[in-house]
């Protein structure tokens, strides 16, 4: 294995004693250092267990199958456990859906550029033919899908470039609304949403919160389920807005917070940082 | 006058041309020395006009009553102004509802015994009994009105002990609806939500915020109207949270935001710092 | 032991593999149920590490005593640990030194009161005589210890009133400077420093604030050491402010902001959450 | 003139009672209108008045210099005003100089492509050649100057290209000291510096505030001056950090701080919201 391979192993199960010990004992006595160990507890008794480790793989005396299947049988089963180990040396497959605004994607694009977000970015697919040149600058290919035939024609033809070949789908300011049947054939997607969720659900937040008079905008960056702006929240932010901030302005603070938000959240989808508890998300950063 | 006295003019009305000069000019050729000067338009183009200004006023040369008779002539009805001059020497009554949790009324009480709230704090009304004793440690006096006999019998009891008497009413987490007439019947009413408004409106907000997944949690001081949790909103903040605070941590963590944020609600009011616009507010700070 | 008894483990050591588990298995063979686990390794390769466990008491199948020689032998001596264990039924014993502001001390009282802060508070000490009767209406005993014999006589009766009797000092705005010696007879001192620090360090943090035109103020909670200022930073927070706040502004801003400050650095404290790192904090939240 | 243009008066004076009705009076009676207004005095006794009013041309019934004259004489005079008129329609020159990190030269770039920021961008000058071919993609020419000759060298020929050329320097994490005599030969120049000023003065501020073990770390945009990091602050702010974050870190979530305070204060001066007070600045926002 490479000299600075990390594993993140993420686990799920039902709280009970000994799951830290039994777990970390494994790793060592197969010469995994730990570097970092987050755990939850939703309940003491009775509740969810939550925990990632990253370890350095470097002397792992066996083999990644062979550490994984003895590591199913001594410890995921008595446990229960829903468990999964990221490497970094698998570099994740993604995908960018957008609009015609920008702002997003560039954002993702730079600092893709620069090395801060280890993935791949294989492709930018847009609604909107304007942005393609932006993209193509960075390498990467670009795919207009007009979205005039209907819906089941531009998905269908989205799922042939898509499908089967992203590990994760980001919407930056993809204006869309996805079919739960597209949704339900990857296996993450998230999106970034102008508002502070629940607060101003769907269609343009930023007139929303002026009208109600808001003091703070925010932006929400969350996981794609069928219900729309309701899935699991990732991250969230606001900035402090007043009388002065017509709807045009609070469209200019807002890119800056959707930016940020959207860029926070793709990182930590990547670093393995996420669990998924129901409905919400348990985030160890 | 007094030596040390400040007035607070505030305006609003239909925006055009030459509204500043024509303020500025009367109050100058009267010996007002302006000491700070706010104002907004919504729009420079047929839109609305706000402005707070303050002056001082030893050196005017008449008395408040014919000065505002001749700015009422002069200024405020060639522009159509809605206008109302506060004085630093006319210090407002206040009266702070309250129910069980003291948090929000103790931070009040103490910022007022400093100095820090420029009125009198002269009635604390509850339908609990159980903060008799601190706040008489205060000076205050304290009624207990139980809800018991029913809203109407209450708000009987209420408006007996506090119409006509009271320039405003604080909720500081006073957990009861108040009928439409009983809100009519008095000038301002300020509550603190303990919600990020509009998320969250109603009953139990840290709970509703726990089984969204949010990641920041709000509180949101607001004049109350007849519609519940959806008067003109005065001040909002936030603070992060995560997936390790429970609703009681999340309570915890509130409580500061509520003490904070209904405290400079209050401060602002106080200093004439708040104009209406329709259901939002303009705060001049 | 009690039922609902946490204990709470607080190691460093030099990093290597093995230690999570080598600790987590000693509690777990003891029956131990681990509710919270932070660990932290400042360099995976030749660093420090430091971990914090919070577990669950009732099920230990030794005593306290005889759980921590085994603890000491089996787990600590072969790493080289520096470790402790606090028990949350051992109730830690804190008294306040104040000058003569009050904000800070009234925020620790009143959140004290209310069973936010798992101590007793068993005295405060002042070099002023005028907070005598806030402190008392408490319960709390006052000492007023006049600086006017010299700093030699005022601490040799302040260690006559405090030593040996107190595992934690706030200095909650305490605006004296107490001598090394006196510093070093008290396992821990807490001072809240009213700038944010290493910015504006010394006497009257907001007028130098003021003067160099900061956007921010800020407000530092630190453990106290020798120099004066320069202590290992436990908490730290600023507010927005502009050019319309004097002095005075700034000192009622940064009253806010102080006394929230100093009262989550207390709170990690009392709950063991902090490990110190030569001249820096850890600290687990 | 321009049917949309906008003219930004800015004025500082001493303070004395009419002021503000002298200069409204004035633009009213020759057919301005006024859009905004800011004022401020340091003290209403004897203090420092600044003022900053936007107002709308179209209507104005003399040409620029006549109104220009005629303030001087009428208002600006009598008033011993310190003023200046900037006007939509003259598009500030600005250069661009920068090192080898470029975070602070793409947003504002992009920021500036985007028609955010209302200036010509001439030119980027590095002392490094790496960033020649992204900057050129935004049509902007590219300037190599090595400072491998000496400063005088390097500054001799940067004056060449950049003197009698330029209404703003922005200096996007150059990492040279220029000299007073370089400084001097500009209206204004920006910094942003990678610390939250006064603390961590000089090189390696994120190494710095790592070592002090703060809890937040911060960006200081700042006209500069000859005395290195203690020119009049502009912008500034923080993010919260902890044990966690090494050097790397601080200095990854610092990039992300540095943009934003960096693309604010200059849009801020782009927009002649700043006035100077000697060594702070009045920003009208």
């Amino acid at each position: 294995m490479n000299e600075n391979a990390v594993a993140r192993l993420r686990i799920t199960c039902p709280d009970k004693p000994g799951i830290v010990a039994a777990v970390t004992n494994f790793l060592a006595s197969h010469g995994a250092n730990i570097t970092a160990l987050d755990q939850h507890s939703s309940d003491p008794e009775g509740g969810a267990f939550f925990m990632r480790l990253e370890f350095q793989t470097p002397r792992l005396d066996v083999a990644r199958a062979v550490l994984e299947d003895a590591f199913a049988e001594i410890v995921a089963q008595p446990f229960q456990m829903d468990w999964r180990i990221g490497y970094s040396s698998d570099t994740p497959q993604v995908a960018i859906l957008v609009s015609s605004q920008e702002h997003c994607l560039m954002e993702l694009l730079w600092r893709w550029s620069r090395g801060e977000m280890d993935c791949d970015v294989g492709m930018v697919l847009s609604n909107h033919p304007v942005l393609r040149e932006p993209v193509e600058a960075f390498g990467v290919p670009f795919h207009y899908v007009p979205a005039e035939g209907g819906k089941g024609e531009a998905e269908a033809r989205m799922l042939e470039l898509l499908e089967g070949r992203f590990d994760l789908l980001v919407l930056a300011r993809y204006m869309r609304i996805l079919s739960g049947d597209f949704i339900s054939r990857f296996p993450s997607i998230i999106n970034i949403h102008h508002s502070f969720l629940p607060a101003f659900v769907g269609a343009d937040p930023y007139r929303q919160a002026r009208e109600r008079g808001v003091k703070l905008i925010g932006a929400t960056a969350h996981y794609v389920t069928e219900e729309l702006d309701a899935g699991p929240i990732i991250e969230q932010d606001v900035s402090r807005v007043c009388h002065r901030h017509g709807v045009d302005a609070l469209k200019d603070m807002g890119r800056d917070l959707e930016r940020q938000v959207l860029a926070r959240a793709v990182r930590w989808h990547l670093e393995d940082r996420i669990i998924l508890d129901r409905n919400k998300t348990v985030v160890f950063v």
